[in-house]
């Protein structure tokens, strides 16, 4: 869809303009000229003189126009009105800022309903309500109250907080960030957080996409809309209001470790979206990809005129798991012929506290045409000597004639480096003021290629029983029981090409030596109950038993201890089963985040799994590279792959069960909650074998 | 020891001082002039004119004086005949800025022994060389060529890097934080790091103690100290060269896990110092501490003119562990009959995008009266009606009506906010831009309030054999043997009131079945041979073996499988041991470094240690608190005090352990790295086993 009614409208007409300094409605009218709007601008206002010499209307019609856009800002109570007289003469597109709708309550709700529905029925677009309007540099627009119309770049900006903007703006002016577009998306009525960025993916003036976010109207669509957006874009976004709440009713393992952040986690790893923690991170990140080019790789070279810095610079770079480029013998010999004796010829290149521009000039000449380096970082502390202008000039000069890695600066100080950071960004360098977040942005930049790289997702689809899952499942709905016993738990699973141990259910301790002797010992006892879910609490679960006499045993005092612990459980026997040996016991699960569908879980298995926490998510449909990187990404993938002389095990095998699992609950959306725990894997070559499963359905 | 002479000098002679402007020479002795220092200024250079209108002397002796601090200036070569000109004619103190001593070699370092020398001899104290000098601004004295004299304030500032502190003062200057004095403290040849906080602890104009450091002298000292100073006065530090090189050689399980991070983690842990990962968020947390009081507690209130900056507020508050207040009904209702209805009156108190400076001050005096508020942050963004300057004035007013609890800004914006910024500051408040560093500040105040008010450290002593332990340690010495065998290793823990399994070393099969016998079954085999620390690696432990049969089938089997594995292992034979059941395995370990002596470790057991990383770290000797704080640091800490039905051990057992160990490792130097693993716990009453233990020793 495309906003170019909003973006660049060839006549706007303001409804409530005022003459009122300090009136919204004065403040939005004063903005569009004084951002110098060359188009047609009407301002609309029944009782006004003509303001700030313009021709005031009394209403849209009287104008004789079909304004590409309108602004609305008078009362809430008035907007419906206004909004049919849009529809009246045909306008195309309209940004409402007039608060009080939907985010006041009831009757602001249904007002917001009605100017949809208007608004639907005439083919016009709607920005906000309640929101602080529109900027584009480019095209001399500043349909906004936010402040003054900030310089043209590259960065298309979004954000759910009008406020936010303000500050947003008011900081971009100061230092000379600019922007392709800001758009105030207030309520999200009509156009939504999904229409900008496809817009602004769409809009050849933006680089990189950012944006300020509480909430998410259609995860699906986002992620899957997202992920093609950053394949040409960055974006880079804050999402606050981050909240628990979704967790706490969790009955599975899976559910009370994911909560609401694993599923945002998940959906921006999934999209490539880059996720800020703040509105100064997002500039570092916005600068980086809206002025340099993407380097090749992670080998980062830093220039310094000083040690320390040099030092919490390569510090940081450690800990951000970034490469610490080896210079090549043709630059150290390059370095070596045109620097002191004392400058440390090795990366950081230290060109020493005395400094001028020349031999940043040739250091960053030299950093730059060596293959090692991907990225250079340049550093810069105001010493007596140090020329902080000429050196961001020579600077300047050397990306102009090589500029196909990334250069960033890094000039520490305030005063004495003021003139030459204007002259980097000018430049199109980025200046961050900390060697740590300089470092972080270079991070960020490189996984960003890292994933933009990555292999064409292709989901493998398994043949299942599809069937018979469908029976169990809406059986079980018809029957209102939400919660699926073990038995057919494990038929899901079967249906879906799991192994499962075999067993069968006693209902004496007679039959139970029965079947443990006919599955061969040792043998495992489960107390079978529908309302025993986590059997281990309460003494559930015997495993080992190696005889007729202890699974006799363990049957009876199953038996007489459980019910006095929980007389109100329906107890329906106990599980013989057979004794999976060897292996080593990891968790499969899924949980069905309300916003972004089913959240896939990988972890260390057995009780101790909500102990250590040692799990991964990632959202279901999962590609065998998605599955294996949820392995790689647990610490319990040490010990799979196996430690101190212990044999590994069957890595494939768990990736192949987290996809058939994934497919699963991609077919059925009913599957609300899931836990295989244990799944035991054995060696490579083995078959893994689902012990242990818990399945809930909810009628979709 | 006073550094008064440094800090106050009534005379200052600057051996180097030059004419030409740009030289070293000059720039200090015109810092000093415009600084407007009021005591005897003594330009000393043999070949100048008067400089800057001051008489000139030839050398120190023809002043005819005795200066209190002498500044060098001259090349490395000659300092040391000046440092003699300097004894002659009793100076006190000498600052030497010039560069070229131990930093660049042999022959620098036989150079700096000479100055010291001299330095020593004549009781002089040297501060440098390498260094940019010294600036105390409430003295009017700028003795250094680093920029211009900033303004007096509480912060005392180290810094082991001179180029970092140019671009410190830089940034200060431009946002007018204050000092009490900043020292650049070079190659720290005579005053170090502790000298310096030492006297800025006892000075009356330093608030808060921060500092730059690469390197740390005496680490043992230092921590002592340092927890001194915490006491009175925060110490804030950035520690750069984070290396890893020293964890390298380790052979141990705590040794591989150390690393030289976790002994500064822990030194820096137990001296209260705050770590700092960057200059602005020491600043951030500097400015808190010089210029608000200690909260009482951990309850944060925070008031906005804007929904989305309120809630990246809640967000960081909540992700950081800090307490959102619960506003008292008395506050709510002041609150309500004086914000407009639609004002969020819960925390965070939104007083709405059109507030003027009245509500915030209302809103801030209602939150610092209410018992549930420690902390106030107050948010404002520049929206269209907001006064910044007159919210700043407002918030002064209010704090020095009410000064007993902390507030803090986060003005967004750069520009509108400017001038309200500086108000803010000039009234003590601090000024944070963005809410996730502001809040991350009233964390680390936060933690500060609650590690000065911990209990007093009493360590306890245990009644041990410590003569039985001199012998095997310096048995070994004498033998120069570095790895202590596990039966005397377990001798050694034995003399420290550990127990440890029974067992004895069995040479044939039979032998091994006979020794099982008496033990009683199930019994676990393990090789013997000094040659093979890690057994379970080459198969050489075999657990849970039930019969006669079983042990000499086991014996057997090491016996000739492992030669095959380790030709030239010398295998003495096989451990015949009891086997500890039903206990959770631990590891207990130390590691000595070479800063901070003895860190201790406490981690999950086993040979899953390494993979699952759940450890944490202490400096010995730990206290019963302490020691229980390294337990509830770690993830196993809530598997030990049971998950799920399972009983939980005896925490207090391994807190003793613990301590016991703690013991051990300072009363033995020789003792370099030790591991009990595992340590296998019981439930409460019993008494844990040392199963199986690793010491290593070394001639100190």
């Amino acid at each position: 869809m495309s906003l170019e009614n909003f973006f660049n409208p060839k006549s706007v007409a303001i409804v409530g303009a005022s003459q009122h300094k300090g009136k919204v409605g004065y403040e939005i009218l004063s903005n569009m000229i004084d951002a110098g709007y060359e188009g047609t601008l009407l301002p609309i206002n029944p009782k006004s003189e003509p303001i700030e010499g313009l021709q005031c209307y009394p209403d849209l019609k009287s104008t004789g126009q079909r304004p590409d856009l309108v602004i609305i800002i008078v009362p809430a109570r008035i907007v419906p009105a206004i909004m049919q007289q849009c529809a009246d003469v045909g306008a195309k597109s309209v940004i409402i800022i007039t608060a009080g709708f939907k985010e006041v309550g009831k009757e602001g709700r249904e007002l917001e309903q009605q100017i949809i529905q208007i608004a639907r029925q005439a083919g016009i677009r709607i920005i906000g309500p309640n929101c602080l309007g529109l900027i584009v540099p480019a095209n001399k627009l500043n349909a906004s109250f936010g402040g003054n119309l900030p310089a043209v770049g590259a960065i298309g900006y979004l954000s759910q907080s009008g406020a936010l903007l303000t500050a947003i703006l008011d900081m971009a002016n100061a230092t000379e960030i600019g922007f392709s577009k800001l758009v105030s998306i207030g309520n999200k009525a009509d156009v939504d957080e999904l229409d900008i960025m496809e817009a602004l993916a769409c809009d050849e003036d933006t680089k990189v996409i950012a944006g300020y976010l509480e909430s998410i109207g259609n995860g699906n669509q986002f992620v899957s809309k997202a992920e093609q957006i950053s394949h040409d874009k960055p974006i880079l976004l804050i999402k606050a209001g981050a909240t628990e709440a979704g967790a706490k009713a969790a009955s599975s393992h899976t559910g009370s470790l994911a909560g609401a952040e694993a599923a945002y986690e998940s959906a921006f790893e999934r999209a490539g979206i880059i996720r800020c923690s703040s509105i100064r991170q997002q500039f570092d990140y916005a600068q980086a990809f809206a002025n340099q080019p993407l380097p090749a790789g992670p080998g980062v070279a830093v220039i310094t005129n000083a040690g320390g810095p040099g030092i919490m610079a390569a510090d940081s770079i450690e800990q951000q798991g970034l490469t610490f480029a080896k210079l090549s013998e043709k630059t150290i010999e390059k370095l070596a012929s045109s620097l002191p004796a004392a400058a440390n010829l090795y990366n950081p290149i230290d060109v020493l506290g005395d400094a001028l521009a020349d031999r940043y000039e040739l250091a960053l000449d030299a950093a730059l045409d060596d293959p090692n380096v991907d990225t250079v970082l340049v550093l810069l502390t105001p010493q007596a000597m140090t020329e902080p202008v000429a050196t961001a000039e020579a600077m300047v000069r050397v990306i102009r004639k090589n500029p196909t890695k990334p250069v960033l600066a890094c000039f520490l100080g305030a005063d004495k480096v003021e003139e030459g950071v204007r002259i980097l960004r000018a430049g199109g360098i980025p200046q961050i003021d900390a060697s740590e977040r300089a470092v972080a942005t270079i991070k960020v930049v490189a996984d960003y290629v890292r994933w933009r790289s990555r292999p064409k997702r292709v989901v493998r689809l398994f043949p299942v029983n599809r069937r018979k899952v469908e029976n169990i499942v809406e059986r079980h709905l018809r029957q209102a029981i939400r919660e699926i016993g073990e038995t057919e738990s494990k038929e899901i699973l079967e249906a879906y090409g799991f192994a499962t141990p075999k067993g069968s259910i006693a209902t004496t301790a007679e039959q139970a030596a029965g079947i443990a002797d006919q599955l061969g010992f040792p043998v495992v006892l489960k107390i079978w109950s529908p309302d025993i879910l986590h059997k281990s609490d309460v003494d559930g679960v015997q495993i080992g038993l190696k005889s007729i006499k202890e699974v006799k045993d363990a049957f009876d005092l199953m038996m007489y201890r459980i019910p006095k612990k929980l007389p109100d459980a329906n107890i329906l026997g106990v599980l013989v089963q057979e004794m999976c040996r060897g292996g080593k016991e990891v968790i499969l699960g899924m949980q069905r985040d309300p916003h972004f569908g089913p959240l896939m879980m990988f972890g260390m298995g057995g009780t101790m799994v909500e102990v250590l926490k040692d799990v991964s998510f990632y959202l279901a449909p999962l590609t065998a590279d998605e599955a294996k990187q949820m392995l790689m990404s647990t610490k319990t993938y040490q010990m799979l792959k196996g430690v101190r002389g212990q044999e590994g095990v069957d890595i494939d095998a768990i990736a192949e069960g987290l996809q058939r699992l994934s497919q699963l609950v991609t077919e059925f959306d009913q599957i609300q909650e899931l836990d295989i725990n244990p799944y035991v894997v054995g060696p490579e070559g083995t078959v893994p074998i689902a012990v242990d499963a818990r399945i809930s359905v909810e009628q979709v």
